[in-house]
């Protein structure tokens, strides 16, 4: 007999040799149907596994990632099964799931495939789901595998065999086709009731370009058809709400080839757009007692050889800016601290004049792989939010709580409702890693803890998430999609202050090390402005939105009223246009609308006699005829109130 | 005889042989007095010197660049005959003039000078031109020039003398004193009225620092002891206006050596005045219809290439930044326009669509020498307040007057009214060495001239000044100090849109390329702040001042109140301190006065009674008591009308 230890710590004796999805059963039927793998002591293995020891159990569903993980590997095995059953020369390399689906990387020798294919696969795929055929596992001699497949003639998985040991390798098999595999997998391939091939792209083997080019199959699979609805709802609108789209059509910004992949141009829209987002916040800031600071993009190399960034970014990065005088390099700023180390050390401080606040707008430069960068999400040049607060210990707890006001006002006035907040901690067990006292780091951690809390935050404590050189705060906001993108981010430090040999001097005369708090609400302009974009679906707020208003006259009659309305729009600061061109009016409004321009001011002849505009504004309709000082009052009230 | 051709193109005969002081001297003897050298057809000779030749002639006195060189350069030689005397084995390097005075670098083997030793210095100097000593200029062959200077035992001038040819060698003669020298020279040494030796340095000889370090002795000498004393007076003055000093004192901004030289980090007073002086220009654009653009800081290698700045900035800037991916390479921009170019690129334009300006506060970066920075005024890294402005060429001229007023109104805004403008045309002689056409080289040139005209500018046309890929106007303002500084260009340019083929669609539907303008009204953020500082000596105008009244309570008693008026203040924008240490309040004033805040609020026992606060303005004195209502209002129309 066995014991086995289940999640909520009751434990049962089962015989040894019971597999988990016996053991699920045995609680019942229901939980039995849905589980696809089980976690053992830690580990993910198969379900229909046999047990032989104690152990802790935990079943693993769609509803967890290890679930999921599984259930898309094995969608990989029956895709490579459909493949083989249509294509025999089939030679396969490798099948992993991803982070939303899986894929198989094949090499079809002289044979092609298109998208017109995939409908083939994805039919026999679904006979061979529907066939319920179960996985098995099998542990093989390195020999033996070596055989199998050199009479399959697969070069790939002979490659992979040989960097395996004798005595690991194992294969699985469902149906007809059998792969080299760790596993785990799900019970059978009936658990698969959604299949959607998505596309075909190029891989070179093993990612090195030096070798052969394959090709590359993804896929999405579910256990229910309702799932994969869903899921292509959730693709289509994404593909709507996608900021590089939204980018291109609002013309907020731009990329260039000349000029570099991942270096953002914003255009005039955008530029304004992010300039309205930095007063913003500007203001907000200088209200909560920061000052703003202006420093250079680069910085002598001895700079970041002082704070580690050299160290840390140096070989992976832009190289040193050699000059012509020897030995003078330079390193474009991956960071904005040490500037602001810099500026703190400018002038002597005393335990009177903490905290002290740098804040800055400020540009910096990482290299990133041309094939990571994506939109303005992963690029090579953004401009953090940054600020730096210089505290004593004693001051933690309080800058901490009004840097979480800021971001709750940043998130709020930008139609964020759903956040969590993730508090990294140390290591419980291992303290050894840390820099910094233990007394200064016990007090930041409860002050982060006691901040989170006395806020309400809905926070989640993860225990060795911190930084090595101190705890953090990071907020995750849930988009409209429902989709989690991490913004904001507070974290103490206790390295910087140490390497800068930063002080005051403490209300005992003695020298001391100030702590140094890093934060940025909106993380960086070029990430922000893309989700906010992908959140909004392009529907900026009014008091962000570069157009507010367009003035629509209903025929070319009207164009001179029109332009007294913009006059006197103009005049109380609402960015308006006309649109003056001979269309239809119907056709005007069609076109504003796809403009996501809010409001439209439809001017006709009972407009001039009255004074008036006809009122329409996006997603909502006619809101009717009112006079132009009324219509006024409406949006400043809007921008006032950063409704969205 | 000889025929002689004045300025004016009167031509007068003498016989040959004459000289040019003989000249002078038949005009009147009053000119012969004042005439320091002569420029014979475009030459500068000694006006001591026989003419045997028809030649233009032109008189240069203390009035002329060329008069003073020429007195200075003599001043040299007069303070090497003191040094001969008083420190016979001193070895003379070279002794030339420069922009204010001259130096000569010496050799003085074991001997040590010190500033003490000035003053003696000066006494000799002084005596040698009480008598007069007349220049007298020989020609001497390479073999007897050698022969001199070896038994002189001067290795410097032995070493000059080996790369001379022969036939080419002339020595100067005053007093005792014998020199290596090209001339011109003065008549006698008795123009020299007023010397003031200014200090000493060190120097390597030829500028190598492989090669031995000698003595640097600077001086500079009037015509006349009066304008010793303006100029001594002039540089103290100038001092207590340095912008370095002022920097310091009102906490602009610092340099650390970590981040390296050049590379200012804009403290927070620094950085509020450039944002406001950003926000100042900005909104001013926005009114005149330009778009703020925001770039990077770097572009790929083949931007520049393309621009033709890597060929012009390569070798002796900041060099490429190398990747982890080789060959692609990345340089800081040096200038703002390639990134320009490709955001017109980013979508088409027609004839329509322009002009299209596009506006950045871009900061970039160019290498200088250690050796040439100073303070703001000479940096690596600077903020351009930059524009490019792409249009027609039917435009240029209307572009160019739209820009002449934005010029203006930011002199007037920050109080240069003393302003010329310099007009820089092609070469009339030679018009081949410029890009773009005949025919829109002309539209451009007349469209400047007339532009500046209609303006009403005081022009300067200089003709061969303009850049080869185009006619530029540049502002040079004269400050307090009747300093000239050149602030505010504007550049046509035909060569960008060349390279980065940008076009429009014209009227008639054939592509044509845009003419491009640059402008920069500031030139740079951190030389316009340079520039502002020393011109009002610190005294920021109110709309600019960091912080703009201070509140001085006369005892603790009152700083109950004095919170209550900040209170008031800080809701109406003011910005605004209180002085709440218990110092007399005599103290206070003066502190403030240093501090160089424009107003002062003296609260005591009467104004709490009354609501009232008791003003002192910055350099005019009691301004009586008011309500806290009155003052606000006083200080929003000095904001509003940006008096200074």
């Amino acid at each position: 007999m066995i014991h086995i230890t289940f999640p909520d710590g009751a434990v049962r004796e089962y015989e040894a040799g019971i597999s988990g999805l016996d053991i699920a059963k045995s609680i019942s039927e229901g939980l039995m149907r849905k589980v696809l793998a089980v976690e053992l002591d830690g580990k993910v293995v198969d379900a229909f596994g046999a047990i032989n020891q104690d152990a802790h159990i935990k079943f693993l569903t769609w509803d967890d990632k290890g679930g999921k993980s599984t259930f898309w590997h094995s969608s990989a095995h029956l895709m490579a099964e459909a493949l083989q059953e249509i294509y025999p020369d089939t030679k396969f390399a490798i099948g992993p799931p991803i982070e939303k689906g899986f894929y198989y990387d094949i090499d079809l020798g002289e044979q092609k495939i298109t998208d017109e294919d995939l409908a083939l696969i994805e039919k026999k795929m679904k006979e061979h789901a529907a066939n319920k055929e179960r996985f098995s596992r099998k542990e093989v001699s390195k020999a033996d595998a070596i055989a199998y497949f050199t009479e399959k003639q697969d070069p790939y998985k002979l490659e992979l065999i040989d960097g395996l040991e004798d005595g690991q390798i194992t294969f699985y098999t469902q149906g007809e086709f059998t792969d080299l595999c760790r596993g785990p997998h799900i019970p059978n391939t009936g658990y698969i009731k959604a299949i959607k091939l998505t596309n075909i792209a190029g891989a070179y083997w093993r990612g090195d370009e030096k070798n052969k080019m394959l090709t590359r199959i993804y896929g999405v699979t579910f256990p229910a058809k309702k799932d994969l609805d869903d899921y292509l709802t959730f693709l289509e609108e994404a593909k709507k709400r996608d900021h590089r789209k939204l980018g291109k059509e609002l013309e907020l910004f731009a990329f260039s080839e000349k000029v570099g992949a991942g270096l953002p141009l914003w255009l005039p829209n955008g530029a304004m757009l992010r300039e309205r987002l930095q007063q913003f916040l500007q203001k907000a800031q200088i209200e909560s007692g920061y000052l703003p600071v202006i420093t250079p993009h680069i910085g002598n190399i001895n700079l970041y050889k002082t704070s580690g960034h050299y160290e840390k970014y140096g070989k992976d990065s832009f190289q040193p800016i050699k000059t012509p005088h020897e030995g003078e390099e330079f390193l474009l700023k991956p960071m904005n601290c040490p500037h602001h180390c810099e500026i703190y050390k400018t002038s002597p401080k005393s335990y009177k004049d903490l905290p002290v606040r740098f804040a800055e707008f400020g540009t910096v430069y990482r290299y990133e792989q041309a094939g990571e960068l994506h939109g303005l999400t992963r690029v090579r040049g953004f401009t953090q939010d940054d600020a730096h607060l210089f505290c004593r210990p004693d001051q933690v707890k309080d800058e901490f709580k009004k840097v979480i006001d800021l971001v709750l006002y940043v998130f709020k006035s930008l139609g964020f409702n759903e956040y969590t907040a993730q508090v990294s901690l140390r290591d419980q067990n291992d303290r050894s890693k840390y820099i910094g006292s233990e007394s200064n780091w016990d007090i930041a951690e409860e002050a982060i803890k006691e901040a989170a809390a006395e806020k309400g935050l809905p926070t989640i404590v993860e225990y060795g998430e911190a930084a090595f050189y101190g705890p953090k705060l990071d907020f995750m906001v849930k988009d409209a999609l429902g989709r989690s993108w991490q913004l904001g981010t507070i974290q103490v430090d206790y390295n910087l202050p140490e390497r800068f040999e930063l002080e005051y001097i403490d209300s005992d005369n003695t020298r001391k090390r100030p702590v140094m708090i890093h934060r940025a609400p909106f993380g960086s302009m070029e990430r922000f402005v893309a989700v906010l974009l992908e959140n909004c679906a392009g529907k900026l707020p009014l008091w962000l939105v570069p157009t507010q208003v367009k003035i629509l006259p209903v025929s070319d009659k009207y164009n001179d009223y029109a332009k007294e309305v913009e006059k006197t729009l103009k005049a109380a600061d609402v960015r308006v246009l006309i649109d003056e061109r001979s269309e239809k009016v119907g056709r005007k409004i069609r076109d504003t609308e796809l403009a996501k321009i809010p409001y439209m001011l439809i001017v006709g002849e009972k407009d001039v006699e009255a004074k008036t505009v006809s009122v329409r504004k996006q997603s909502a309709g006619e809101l009717g005829a009112m006079q132009v000082s009324d219509f006024i009052q409406l949006i400043e009230k809007e921008v006032k109130e950063k409704t969205s």
